[in-house]
């Protein structure tokens, strides 16, 4: 299955010169939807992950059901004033201003074998946030899963695992 | 399996008098979540539906993992600006200020049966208009699924559709 086939290319969004990678039409394909979860769930049983964690909004679209094949946990990592109890939190830099990403204190027991999700990688800044709120609180991220990953932006140079799977590149 | 164990009732947030209901435990335990997407996915297969739409981005927590279950597509319900392409919209009113959501015009096709998917009926008023978005591209609301309904503030009142799973009540 050519994955490709199933993501819309718009171009000059949400800026002028930049192509957005739009993956509705993937999510819409009950086949591609599910296809492209079964590469991730083989991919966290290879890796013999305890938990699966994913940003939000869009690394809960693959992330969650990872972890119901699996039948392990899955940790949402959200923006500030989203999670009501304790959080660690990691703030990063974007081209204009800066994010904030929060995890509950209690979301990893140290020593956790992680797999984090997410649908894109880019610049890298939400996942290297992300990989540092699970080494904050103890976790082990054995590797890193996208459906999309923009190689010109070279955002595998900010993860520190060697295990990255990516579906879809451009 | 008693789900309520796996809910913190949180007093007093996000303000005074409420009590937020937060389902980060029961998603990081993989049986209690697993065993609340079955309970959605055999209720989806019941309903004969041929795809789900879930509203960001806890409607994804549950949605997606039903939709890869069955093999089927899920569509988002998200906030302005946030899908590439053209859309149809609805807004409706909060206590303060209004909300307004949108879904990808070419979504759902004409007759398709749904089933419309979040973590929580509360006032309900996120749900009335994913139903209307639905309703706006000729899809058929089969019915909703909740993992939560408060059931004081009467949202099912909103639903047109006679079918309404909600796992747990308080």
């Amino acid at each position: 299955m050519n994955l490709k086939d199933y993501i819309a290319s718009i171009e000059n969004y949400p800026q002028e010169g930049v192509t957005f990678r739009d993956i509705t039409p993937l999510m819409s394909d009950g086949k591609a939807f599910a296809y492209s979860v079964n590469k991730m769930t083989n991919y966290a049983k290879e890796l013999n992950v305890d938990i699966i964690v994913g940003p939000e909004s869009r690394g809960f679209i693959f992330g969650c059901p990872v972890a119901t094949n699996l039948g392990i946990g899955f940790v949402p990592v959200r923006k500030p004033n989203k999670l009501p109890r304790e959080t660690v939190s990691y703030a990063y830099d974007l081209e204009y201003g800066s994010n904030e990403l929060h995890m509950h204190k209690d979301a990893i027991k140290p020593g956790q074998r992680v797999l984090v999700v997410d649908d894109l990688l880019a610049t890298g800044g939400t996942i290297e946030a992300t990989i540092k709120l699970v080494e904050k609180l103890g976790g082990v991220v054995a590797g890193c899963a996208f459906l999309i990953e923009l190689e010109d932006l070279k955002g595998r140079d900010l993860i520190t695992s060697e295990n990255i799977l990516t579906l879809i590149k451009y």
